[in-house]
C-alpha cells in the first residue's frame, strides 16, 4: 500500500486554537484522523509528523527518500524565510507538494511568496483542510 | 446536475503548441474533452470558455452568477496585472478557484504574485492539467 | 444643449451589488437616471456608457472628440494599470475629468496612484455618487 | 446659517505671486472674497485661515470641532509629509474635504500621495479655484 | 510574394493628431500607404491592422502564424504592461519585430522596459516612421 | 525632589477623544493628574507640556537641559518624520526616553521606525498609559 | 504567587562576554539571580529559560499557556527574521512582552523592525537589564 | 549698503554645544559676530535669524522679498523633509543659497538629498563656518 | 562621399570568440570588411574604431563632430553604467545611433536600461550584425 | 597539535546527492576523510560536525571557544537569513572563516549577500572542496 | 607661492559648446585663463588638467600629493558612478574640494548623490564658474 | 614553469599608504616581492600588473589568454561597477580568481556585490595579502 508523509511545520500543532476563523476549529489530531481514514479508503497509508524546529523538518524530509512515495508539506511560517528548507526540497527526489490552509496571497505582504514552494511540485493554498486531500490525491496519482 | 464554468484566459487556446515542455502537448480541446468526460462520471456538468480579452473574461465572470455553481479560472497572464479582474472576482458571489498549469512561484519574478488570486477562494499551481481536476473536485464539494 | 459623456470602466455595472458599504446600494441604472434628471434641470444632456473592455473605453474616448463637450470618466481598476488609456486621454483634446467613488488614497497600496489621472484635467475621489455631480458642474463651466 | 472653515496651509498666502501659470494670478484675498460672496448667495458663511505652521493648522482643525459644519482644507506641501496632520484629521469628527489647486498626480513623484487625504472625506485636485467651490457645495450637502 | 503583417496597438490610429512634435504629422493611413508602396517596390506585400483591444492584438498575432512571414509590431502602451501579449509572442513561431516611433528610453520611467520586447526578435526605437522600414527590411531578410 | 518633564507631541491633547479603542478613554488632563499623584508618592515631581508645533517641542527639549533630570517624550506623529527633533535629542544631554501608547510595530508601515527613537535612551511602546509610568521609574533610577 | 516566564533567545547565554560595552558585563546567571530576588520581594515568582533553537522557543511559548501569567521574551536575533515565532505569539493567549537590551532602532538597518514585536503586547528596548524589570512590573499589573 | 539675511533652521542655536567635533566649538552668537564684522569690512550688512519652527522660517523667507538682496539659508534637518520650505523658496524671487556646515553626502542616508537645495541657487556643504563666508561672497556678487 | 564612424566599445574586439551562440562566429574584422563593402555599394564610406577605454570612446565621439556625418555606436557594457558617455553624446551634435547585437531587454536585469541610449537618436537591439546595417541606412538617410 | 573545527550547516550532509553538477559527487564523509588525511600531513587535527538545526550550530560555535584554534564554517542556506548565527560569530573570539562550495555571487539573488560572512574573518566562495583546504591553511597560519 | 590643481573630468573640455544655457558660453580655456589671472592676484598659482579617462584622473590625484596644496575637482559624470575615484580621494591626503557647475540636486535622479563627494572636504554646487573661485579661496585658506 | 598573472585594479598602487589599518602597511612592491619569492619556491612564475584604467585591465585580461595559466585579479572599486570587466572575464577562457584584501561583505552597502565576481571561478575576500597566496595555490592546482 503506497505510503505518504504528511509533514507539518511550526505552530500547526495549535490547529483548533489559533485563529479558528482562519484555520478552522478542529485540532491537528482530529484532522489527521479524518485524513487517515479517508486515505485508507482510497488505499493509501499516511504518516504524520509535526515539528516546530526547522532542522527537524529538514531531517525528516531527507529521511523520507526511499521510504515514502511523496510528501504533503505545510511548512507554515518557514515557507517565507527558509533558504535551508528550500535547498533541502530541491536536493531530494521524493516529490513534495506544498499545502497552505489559508490563502497566502490574501494576507500580509510577507506571506505572498514561498521560497519552499519555488522548488515544490505544486502549491495548493486557501482551501482549508481540503487542500491536504487534494494534495494526497495528486501524489497518489504520481506514484 | 451541478454545473461549473471552466474559464481560460489569454493564450490558453495555444495549449499544445506553446512551450510543450512546460504546458504539455495536448490541445485545449483535448483537455476539455477529457475533463468533461471525467466530470460527467462524477455527476458534474462543465462548460468551457476561453478569451484573450480581459473585458470578456470580466463579462463572463459577472454572468456566471446564478448560472454556475462555481468557476475554475485560469487567468493566464492577467493574474499578475489586472486590477479589474481582481475587482470583479471580489464583487461577485459565485465561488472562483484559480488554477495555474505551471508553478508560478518557480518562474519569472513578475509571475510570483497573483492579484486575482488575492480574492479567489484558493489557488492550485504547478500540477498541470490535474490542477483543473482538483479544483473541480473542490468546487463540487462546496456546492 | 451642451452634451457630456459619462463613461464607466470595468465592474461599475455591478454598482449596488459590489461592496455596498463602499459603493452604496443603488444600481448604475438608478444612479444614471438620477444624474440625467439632475443634469437636465441644469440644462445639460448626459450620455452614459459602460464597458469592461479597456480598448472599448479607448475607442469611446477617441470618438467623444467633437461630439461631447467633456467626459466624466471613472476608469475603475484600469486607472492604476493602463498606459494605453493614459496615452489616449493625453492624445485627445476633449476635457476629461476623472471620478472615483471611493477614496483611492485610503485603500490598498496599488490604488494610490492613477496613471489616467496624471493626464486628466482633475480628479475627484471619495465623494461617492456626488463626485459625478461635481464633475458635471465643473465640465459645464468649462464649456 | 451653516458655517464652513476654509483652511489654507503653507505658501498659499503667496497665491498670485507663486508660479502664476500653475496657480493663477489672483491673490488669496481676492479668491477668498469671491468665494465668500459666492457662498453667501448659497446661504453659507465661510471663515478663512492660512498658516505656514503645521501645529497652527492642527490647532485650528481641533478647534473647528463643534464650531464649523465642515472644513475645506488645502494642506499644501504638508499633505505629503505630515503624519501629525493626518492623525489630527482622523481624530476629529468634523468632516474635512481636501482640495489641491494643481493636479498632484501630474507633478513631482513626491506629490503623488497625500497622507492627509488618506483620512479625509474626499479629495478634489487639479480644478484650480473651482475645486474650493465644489468642496463647499459638497460639505453644504453633508450638513 | 512574401507577406508581412504590420500590427499597431492602442492609440496609433491617432497618429498625426497625437503629440505631432513627438509622433509626426502624418496619419496612420498616410504612413501605411507610403510603407505599402515602398515595400511593393522591394517585392513585399504588407497588411495593416490596428486595434485598441489587447485581446484583439493577441488574436491577430496567433492568426498570423502560417499566414505571414513576419510581424512588425508596435504594441504602444501595452508594451510596458501586458504579460498576456508577452506570453503570446513567446508562444508563436512567426518572427515578431518590435518598433517604437519615439525613443522609449528617453521618456517617462514606466516606458523604459518593454515586456513584449523581452521575447521579440529585436527592437527598433526612436527612429520615427523609418523604424518600420528598417523592421520590414530585416524581416524580409529573415524569410 | 527630582523633577522630570513629561512632553507630549501633536494630537495627544485629544486623548480620550481620538480612537478610544486604541488610546483609551481618559483625557490628557486625567492621565497627567494620575501620573502626578503616582509620581509624588515615589518622591518625584513631574511637569507636563503638550504642543502641536514641532519647533515648540524642540525649544522645550533644549530648555530642559539643566532644569529637569530627564524627559519622558511621546513625539506622536513627529517620531516618524522629524529629522529636526532627532537632531535636537541627539544634541542635548538630558536623558530622553520615548514612549508610545500604542504598539508602533503593529500599525501602519510608516509608523514602524522612529527617527527620534534612534537617538533616545530607550523606547517603550504598546503599554498604554503604563508606558509613562515605566519610563518615569526608569529615569528616576538614572538620576 | 503569580509566576512569570523569562524567556531568552539565541546568544543571550553569552551575556557578559558579548560586546560588554553594549550588553553590560554581567552574565545571564547573575542577571537572573538579581531579577529573581528583586521579583520575589514584589511577590512574584520567575522561571528562566534560554535556547538557541527557534523551535524550542516556540515549544516553550506554547507550553507557557495556562502555566504562567505572562512571558517576558527577548527573542534576540530571531525578532527580525522569524515568521514562525510571530505566528506562535499571535496564536497563544498568554500575554507576551518583548524586551531588547540595546536600542534596536539605533543599530543596523536589519534590526529596526521586529516581526515578533508586531504581535506582542508591547516592546521595551534600549534600557539594558532594567528593561526586564519594567516588563515584569507591567505583566504583574496585567495578572 | 547691501543687506543679506543669514537664516538658521532648527538646532543651529545649539552650535558649540552639539557634536563639537562635527560642528565646531563656537556658539551661533560668536559665529554671527565674526561673520558680521567680516562682512562689514566687505561693505555688506548682515541680519541674523534662527528658528526651530518650520513655519517661522517660511514666514521669514517670504518677508525677505524686497528687504534683503539675498538669503544665506541653513535649513538644518528641514532640508531633508520639508516640501513646504521647498515650495516657499521656489515661490519667492530673492536669491537663496543653501549652506550646510557638515558634508551632507558623508553622513546618514537620510541626509544625502536636500529638498530645499533642489530649488536653491546653489549649495555649499562640508566647509564648516567658512561655507557661510563663501555664500555671502557669492550673493554679494549677484546683487 | 558621406562618411560614418562605426564605434565599438569594450570587448567587441572579442567578437567571434565571446559567446558565439549569442554574438555569432565572425570576428570584428570580418564583420567590418563586410560592412565596408556593403556600404561602399550604397555610396557610403565607413571608418571603424574599437576601444576598451571609456575615455577613449568619449574622445572619439568628441572628435567625430564635423568629420563624420553620423556615428553608429555600440557602447557594450558601458551603456548601462556610464554617465560620462551619456553626457558626451548629449553634448555633441553629430547624430549617434546606438546598436546592440543581442536583445538587451531579454538578458540580465542590469542590461535592460541604456543610459547612453537615453540621449541617442534611436536604438536597434537584438538584430545581430544586421543591426549595424539598419543603423547605417538610417544615418545615410539623415545626412 | 593544533585543532580546527570544520562545521557544516543544513543539507551539507547531502553532498554527493544534491545537484552533483554544482556540488560534486563525493559524499560529506569522503570529503571529510580526505581533508582529515590532508590536514594530518600538515600537522593539523580536524573535527567535523554537521547539523541542520540553526541553534545546534550556534551551540557548537559557542562551545568551540577555548577548544579549537579556529572554525571553518559553511553555514549553507543559513548564511543568507540568520541574524542569530551572525550575532553568535560576532560574539565569540575564536576565528571563523566562511566557505561556500559554489560561487554565491553567481546564483540566485537571495544568495548574494551573507549575513554570517559580514562578521567572519574572511570568505572563500566558488572553489569547491578546495575552498576548505585554503581555509584550513589560512587558519593554521593564524594560530 | 601656493599651488593648486584644478582638475576637470569627462566632457568638461566641451564647456561653451555643451548645453550653454546650463553651463555657460565660455570655453574651458577662457575660464581657465580667467581663473588663473584672478588667482595670481590673490597670490596663488593654478595648474589645469582635464581628462575623459577615469584612470587618468586617479593617476593625477595620486600624483598631486606633495606637489599641490589642494585640488579643486569637478569629476563630471564620474561623481555618480566611480567607486574607484572615491577610493582614491579617500586614500590620499591632499585636500580635495568638489565643484559642480550646475546644481546636482535639481537635475536627473541619478545626479543627486555624489560618491566622490562623500569623501571630499566639501562640495560646492550650482554656482557656475564662481564655484571654482569659492573653492580656490577655501583651499587657499586651508594651506 | 607555470606562469600566473597577478592583476591589480585602481588604487592598489597606494597599498601601504591607504587606510593601513584596513589594507596593511606594506607597499604593493613589497608584497609583490614576497609573493614572487614565495611562488618561486613552489615552482610558479608570477607577473605583476597594476592599472587605474578600466580599459587597460580589460586589455590585459584579453592578452592573458594563451600566455598565462591563470589570473589572480583584484579589481578594486571596479568590482562593483564595471559591466565591461564582467563581460571581459566571461568572454575569455583563462581562469580568473578574484581576491579582495578586505571583507567586502563587512563594509559599505555598495561593496557587497561584485559584478566581476559573478563570472570569476571563485572569490577570496577578507584575508589580507594571504588571499593572494591562497588564490595562487588554487590556480596552480587547476593548471
Amino acid at each position: 500500500m503506497p505510503r505518504l508523509l504528511v509533514l507539518h511545520g511550526p505552530n500547526l500543532n495549535l490547529l483548533g486554537k489559533r485563529d479558528p476563523e482562519v484555520y478552522g476549529e478542529r485540532s491537528l489530531k482530529d484532522i489527521s484522523s479524518e485524513l487517515e481514514a479517508w486515505a485508507r479508503e482510497k488505499g493509501l497509508e499516511l504518516e504524520f509528523l509535526q515539528s516546530n524546529i526547522e532542522g527537524d523538518l529538514i531531517d525528516n524530509l531527507q529521511k523520507a527518500e526511499g521510504v515514502f512515495g511523496g510528501v504533503v508539506f505545510n511548512p507554515g511560517g518557514f515557507s517565507h524565510t527558509s533558504v535551508a528548507l528550500r535547498d533541502c526540497i530541491s536536493a531530494i527526489e521524493v516529490p513534495v507538494l506544498e499545502v497552505h490552509i489559508s490563502n497566502i496571497h490574501a494576507r500580509e505582504q510577507f506571506r505572498r511568496h514561498t521560497l519552499t514552494g519555488e522548488v515544490s511540485r505544486g502549491i495548493i493554498t486557501g482551501l482549508g483542510v481540503d487542500g491536504y486531500k487534494l494534495a494526497i490525491l495528486q501524489l497518489a496519482e504520481l506514484i
